[in-house]
């Protein structure tokens, strides 16, 4: 017989059953008896210094594990999360976010409770731009089935979802009669077969074929089949910034991240060369396409999302990446020879030297430096671009938010990284900035005994505006990063000006397995790398209008 | 002849015009080139660590001043305040949002630009929620136009309004022909005449009347007609928890603050006995009135708003507080004796001892120290609670987010307080788990030479939330508070075991008018204010739905 379930105990039950072990926030009296649940439950109650870094780590973990959580109290948590919430949406992450809300009872009889903002639904509403699904739980009748509904949302369309839960109904128990799934939306037969044949048509006549492994690869599980197809066919693949490190990137037919002029010259001239793009799963969006210099021919290119498919000029509504990509699988496809470039592999010495350290110089230290156990993270600025040009060889080891680029993302997303991946040692890349906005959370990942390795990019202000416009709002305050362990109690820090400080520095931080550590780059402000300069310079001119 | 005017000129000419001096914010690059307009205007562009900060100290700014400007990039800015604007909009407080956004040609070029979430109206959509007026300065043929609309909405509504600016407009030359205010809406006279004359009758009937000042009275400027209806009255008067400072605490009519239960007993009877409460531009809100514990009579009530007035159980919604109060005044009413029960002064003088300081204590040793010179800030939780009984003798020199109650106000909100107001000298209470939401903003305080007091509640954790419901999500990692100054390079620090400690600290930190001070007081866990303890007995039966 069965046990009655509450419906907060399905609720949990069932964010379990998707394999979530973690949940990231900051409680509020209006949440407080579901966080009182979680701890009786075995999911672990992760609490950050603010909401917001609760929004980004668990975008983190949602993007290694496949859903993620968030749970917060009723609009003055809910509300400080529409930015990590708006991320997660723009970059197909699957996150589940929880808020508390007034009870029903509360609501009829006090019109105007603490924390509410227009009406009862002005965060409901507000999430509804923000999500694929929301529901709010004030039927005890249908709570089991809405949870259903919405968490089958999120993994379906790998982005976010919103439970608000009254706090009069946490406790009550529900009935789970009904399987609400309704059955995945197939591709059309007939139009996925034109496509299809198009398609082998197209790549039987190209002589430079190329695949594109968009970050649907990565969020649909497809990276096998992609991999299947690569190697039956020959063909050589690119990845772009926000589907980099999806497949291993030493595989022989890796050709590169493709970020138009603004990634390497070599990459942009195999993929712009390419007589047949295939591009599965990937966003055409400006950062992840090189603000605005991609140069790709539409006539020659063949795209296929979880959204649709198009082929040169004509779209199919109804041809989906999942079946778009095992058909071709099935079709008879001619096998290449292994031609794609490789370049030539890197050094694999780095002569430390007593000479201060480059942004070029601490990036060519990284590339031999990383290996399979680190999961790197990249903040926006020059960080995630120059680690785009970084070789990550473990799939999925890089965390950047390539496109909709919400600075204060990796430290934070460390603490969700390393929870959902605990074999991989987290490698924080943040510019002083973006440290400046959620850094602080470097203090919760020592309260949860993790171990990332922040690396400040400290130029003293924004570097990636200064060549577009430049003034008194790019400087920030000069802080002592590496003294923040002293004031948060844990952790090490280290200063560094010279490629021998760095050197010491990172082998110090790799052996302190304990606790965070904070590795504070003094660098030259004018200092940018290559993939900035080029960037910069076509972002100046979108300010000064003169493009 | 007139000079041709671009919109950013027109923009930030009107914001002048409204006595605006400072604008907070955070640059990005879709707001850039506004930034630099800034730069070149009599405004001065102030930075935060991160847009929360911004968020809080425009509003903070924008109570004291009567309008505040916080200036944002698109999404990745704008959405980080979402919860800051929300406030402002709960507590009536007129707020500017100012968001860059892509320019109109770009969003035709290239339909995934990066920072877009779901199409290109979302920002603008959620801050529909979220403000009284929002535009899109999509037409230059009506920007002008626009702007006067909205401005003048924040001025006439008291609340947060969104001007969205595509980049490449602010450049763009607008015409300004028309006026487009619409004359401001009056009471209907026969409804305000019946309205007035009942609550003649009424006073004229009343034994015990008393007068609720409420935060419009502060945000309407209506100080100076409300102690002309006290004084030519005699009618004593009480504030609310949101409305506490509108008028000088030392007057001898002045009750004290009404907060229910919660608030001080002998407030609690005066105002609950009177047979005749009139209630001027107050929130009936749950925070405001106590948590639950108001037990107000209805039918001996008289309540009048901007958004309308009521006496008993009918309704004027065509009489506006504005009128009501001059129609008050314009009435032949009794002149009473002045029987206002005035408490005991309090000692002036503390005998700070070589003991652990306790709550009580030291909002006793504040009692005494405040005085005029000093803006009080006060954080959500015991900060704000126990403070709420401090006497503020000086008008508008307390401000707390006593509805909304949003974490993380009080230090952004100090850097906005004393912007505004140079003449006062800012003191912030606020306890450990909301200094570790937004306390690195004392780094901008720093960085723009004010000097704000910061007193840390350090009782390691939620302290409002423990004794509803406890769990380990209530604590929070041990930070040497005292230490910040050392890292940010600038201030201050001390560290505050005693009662001999404290007063040491803060005589120390009054006398550095150059740089911030923060004050590190270790509390014990379970030490509470009387107020804390009647209020969290309400919440945590609410909490664990005993009520």
């Amino acid at each position: 017989m069965k046990q009655p379930t509450t419906v907060s105990e399905y609720l949990i039950r069932r964010l379990a059953d998707y394999g979530v072990e973690h949940v990231f926030g900051v409680p509020g009296d209006y949440v407080l008896q579901f966080y009182q649940q979680l701890e009786n439950s075995p999911l672990k109650v992760v609490n950050t210094c603010d909401e917001q870094g609760a929004g980004f780590a668990a975008d983190a973990y949602a993007r290694l594990r496949g859903l993620g959580v968030v749970c917060v109290t009723y609009c003055v948590g809910g509300l400080k999360i529409a930015n990590t919430t708006a991320q997660a949406f723009a970059e197909k992450s699957p996150l589940v976010v929880i808020s508390g809300a007034p009870g029903l009872n509360e609501r009829h009889q006090n019109p105007l409770l603490h924390h509410k903002v227009r009406d009862f639904d002005t965060q409901l509403n507000i999430f509804r731009h923000l999500t694929v699904a929301a529901t709010d739980l004030i039927d005890v009748e249908n709570a089991c089935c809405e949870i259903d509904r919405v968490l089958a949302a999120a993994v379906r369309h790998k982005r976010p979802v919103y439970i608000e839960l009254p706090r009069d109904l946490t406790g009550t128990v529900c009935s789970c009669t009904r399987n609400p799934l309704p059955p995945a939306t197939g591709s059309d037969p007939d139009a996925l077969r034109e496509a299809l044949a198009e398609t082998v048509q197209r790549l039987g006549q190209a002589r430079h074929p190329v695949l594109v492994a968009g970050i649907e690869i990565q969020r649909f599980g497809l990276q096998k089949p992609f991999m299947q197809l690569v190697e039956a066919t020959g063909i050589p693949f690119a990845t772009t910034p926000l589907s980099k490190s999806t497949l291993s990137e030493d595989h022989p037919l890796f050709v590169g991240v493709y970020e138009g002029a603004v990634g390497k010259e070599q990459v942009r001239q195999v993929v712009e060369q390419s007589d047949c793009l295939v591009m599965l799963g990937a966003f055409m969006t400006d950062v992840n396409l090189g603000i605005f210099t991609a140069d790709l021919d539409q006539a020659l290119t063949v795209s296929s999302s979880s959204d649709g498919s198009s082929i040169a000029f004509h779209q199919y509504s109804k041809v989906f990446l999942v079946d778009f990509l095992s058909g071709l699988l099935a079709q008879d496809l001619p096998q290449r020879a292994l031609t794609a470039d490789q370049p030539s592999p890197a050094s694999s010495v780095f002569e430390a030297q007593a000479k201060p350290i480059t942004i070029a110089r601490l990036f060519e230290y990284l590339e031999i430096f990383i290996d399979r156990h680190i999961v790197l993270l990249a903040d926006p600025g020059e960080a995630m671009f120059a680690a785009a040009d970084l070789t990550i060889r473990h799939p999925a080891a890089f965390l950047s938010p390539a496109y909709y680029t919400s600075m204060g993302f990796a430290v934070p997303g460390a603490i969700g990284a390393q929870l959902a991946r605990p074999d991989l040692r987290p490698l924080v890349l943040v510019g002083d900035g973006a440290f400046q906005m959620t850094g602080m959370e470097i203090s919760t990942a020592a309260r949860f005994g993790l171990s990332p390795i922040v690396v400040v990019l400290n130029n003293n202000g924004y570097g990636t505006e200064r060549p577009m416009t430049d003034g008194g709002f790019n400087d920030i305050p000069a802080w002592d990063y590496h003294r923040l362990p002293e004031v948060v109690g844990a952790g090490q820090g280290f200063e560094v000006y010279t490629e021998q400080d760095f050197d010491q520095a990172l082998k110090a931080a790799m052996e302190r397995t304990d606790a965070p550590s904070i590795i504070d780059v003094h660098l030259d402000p004018d200092d940018h790398s290559p993939a900035l300069k080029r960037l910069t310079d076509a972002l100046g001119a979108k300010v000064r209008g003169e493009k």
